[in-house]
């Protein structure tokens, strides 16, 4: 009585950041015309671009929706609609934490930063959800909801 | 020999779209400036609109990525960058199924259509998100990857 009996914590190692197969990164400078940033996402087929500067450090992110603001406002230059608080992720984080990170800030994807503060990649919730159906879903009717 | 064991099937009701919760739906027409709609979007703060005619029957679907899209291509007019083939979910099917969808076409929105092609909603990667999270993830220690 007044004791409880705690279930046995089984750590699995966890997948961290650095080993998650992304795509390669592709930037924008602050500089930037709206116009052309459009035109890099959709060359690239992406929805996010980490905004760097001339040393390849993180000042910012756009997304497509950035630019639909830039759109209804009429903003031409970059630095009037990119997000200058980046919610970033570590190439040393676990996905667990990114995962959890990304519901959170109910965003899509993060910018992988080093310590330097450049920009290694971006991590998408697309490249997440990848992993955990894979992890989670054991065969074909495993996965119902 | 020559036969196998097969594991009991334990069927789980599914939860059918029209029990999802999802947001109001808002609406854009083919002949709205990319402009207006890019207002639409953020003042929403949303994504996806499905485009609709003047019965609220389906001829496409909008998002951010399209409006980049116009910005980048000078186009003016919603109807010359909408997509017109649209991947839809009807109100009687089973989430799981919608799903695999969204994960098939690589997208995050599909428009919910009753049997007369008229446009009841919106169901997004997040609403199905929210679902699997509540339903998978049994307790703070369960969901390591
Ligand atoms: C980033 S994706 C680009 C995909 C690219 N067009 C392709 O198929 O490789 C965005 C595109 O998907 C379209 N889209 C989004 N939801 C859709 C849906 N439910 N059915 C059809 N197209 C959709 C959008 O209209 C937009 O053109």
């Amino acid at each position: 009585e007044g004791s409880t009996v705690r279930p046995l914590e089984i750590k699995k190692p966890s997948i961290l950041v650095k080993n998650v197969r992304t795509k390669p990164v592709i930037t924008a400078l602050p500089t930037d015309d709206v116009e052309d940033v459009a035109g890099k996402l959709v060359k690239n087929n992406i929805n996010h671009l980490p905004v760097v500067d001339g040393e390849g450090k993180l000042r910012g992110i756009v997304t497509s929706w950035d630019i639909a603001n830039a759109v209804a406002k009429g903003k031409k230059k970059l630095a009037d609609v990119m997000t200058r608080k980046v919610v970033i992720a570590r190439e040393d984080e676990s996905v667990d934490v990114v995962a959890r990170r990304l519901n959170k800030h109910e965003i899509s994807g993060l910018p992988i930063i080093d310590k330097d503060n450049k920009v290694k990649g971006m991590i998408t919730a697309e490249d997440i959800s990848m992993l955990i159906c894979n992890g989670q879903r054991r065969g074909k009717n495993g996965g119902s909801l």
